[in-house]
């Protein structure tokens, strides 16, 4: 099993960072190979360009990261993203993640009928969407109604036609005792140590 | 009035391109002077970094980009976003632009007894989203229950007690012939020729 990781924190010392250890060991306790994209450290550009549109109509990136993060990609028996949730979505950086990388031609292309769009990562087995934030859960969940899960599982994964798509959500993050940071990161190792 | 519209398109021939030529025409006929932030030409990036997130956390930019923008955002009577609907949302560009720039010390500040946001800029009388999609608008309102209006208007401008927000949205825009799109520019000249 191949897993790709996509990570998004700026900050060294985030809860996210913490998570991508627990996430990793998990997995490779579990016998995965591990592949993580870090794009804060890869300085990933997210800005799509004039040349990215044109390769978005021919279905064939210029970009030579896009083109190499691609190839990692369609290996990937599964996808795992990692990142805050800054104003109720995820930062810049996933999102240009999602518009340059995760295009026609690798992710999906148009239905042959013209309706709708059809899936191409054919090794894919799920997608997985961690995601930290400091406001309570409930609060996410009432007023905002579990924004991310829209923005990026129904209009992202679920519109390319992708179906195991899973949402796992940490909320008040800074606001827990340490203890309970810790247990979610047994927790999260264990889960990921069993995951198929 | 003084007018800050805040660009994001990278390819020069966008219908969006002619979207702010027309609400530029308009603004300068009522007197408005217009201050165009183009984020593309400008080349902004939209990453947010380490010493962004202690900058965040001081109320206080250290990137002289972010910076000079907030100079302009401060004393503006206006502010109009115009941007493609890419994955049901704003580009990467202008997420970047929400993180790094409407930041805490300008655009907002925490509530003083501690629960909510209060809004910072006293000048500001109204925010006005743009925005271009080639889906139809029926299936934006019924299948994405118009998401961008929970992501930018509601989780953004709303949420930081900014009351006067309004959407303008253009759907179909490839699909609708020429006439039809000049009608639309026609109109938005119009409109912001008489904007108070």
């Amino acid at each position: 099993m191949r897993t790709v990781i996509v990570f998004n924190h700026p900050y060294e010392g985030s809860f996210c960072n913490a998570i991508l250890n627990a996430v990793t060991k998990g997995l490779q306790k579990n016998g995965h190979e591990v592949d993580v994209i870090n794009l804060d450290k890869d300085q990933f550009d997210p800005r799509m360009t004039s040349a990215d549109l044109k390769a978005f109509v021919a279905h064939s990136a210029v970009d030579p990261q896009v083109i190499s993060y691609q190839a990692r990609i369609k290996t990937a028996d599964h996808l795992i993203f990692i990142f805050p949730i800054w104003w109720d979505i995820m930062p810049a950086t996933t999102k240009g993640f999602i518009d340059r990388v995760l295009s026609p031609g690798l992710a999906y292309d148009h239905h042959p009928r013209g309706f709708g769009l059809v899936p191409l990562l054919h090794h894919l087995k799920s997608v997985t969407v961690i995601t930290t934030m400091n406001k309570p859960g409930i609060v996410y969940s009432l007023l905002m109604g579990n924004l991310i899960k829209k923005v990026m599982i129904k209009s992202v994964f679920k519109t390319m036609g992708y179906r195991n798509v899973a949402w796992i959500s940490y909320t008040s993050v800074k606001r827990v005792k340490h203890e309970k940071r810790l247990k979610w990161l047994v927790q999260l190792e264990n889960k990921f140590s069993k995951f198929h």
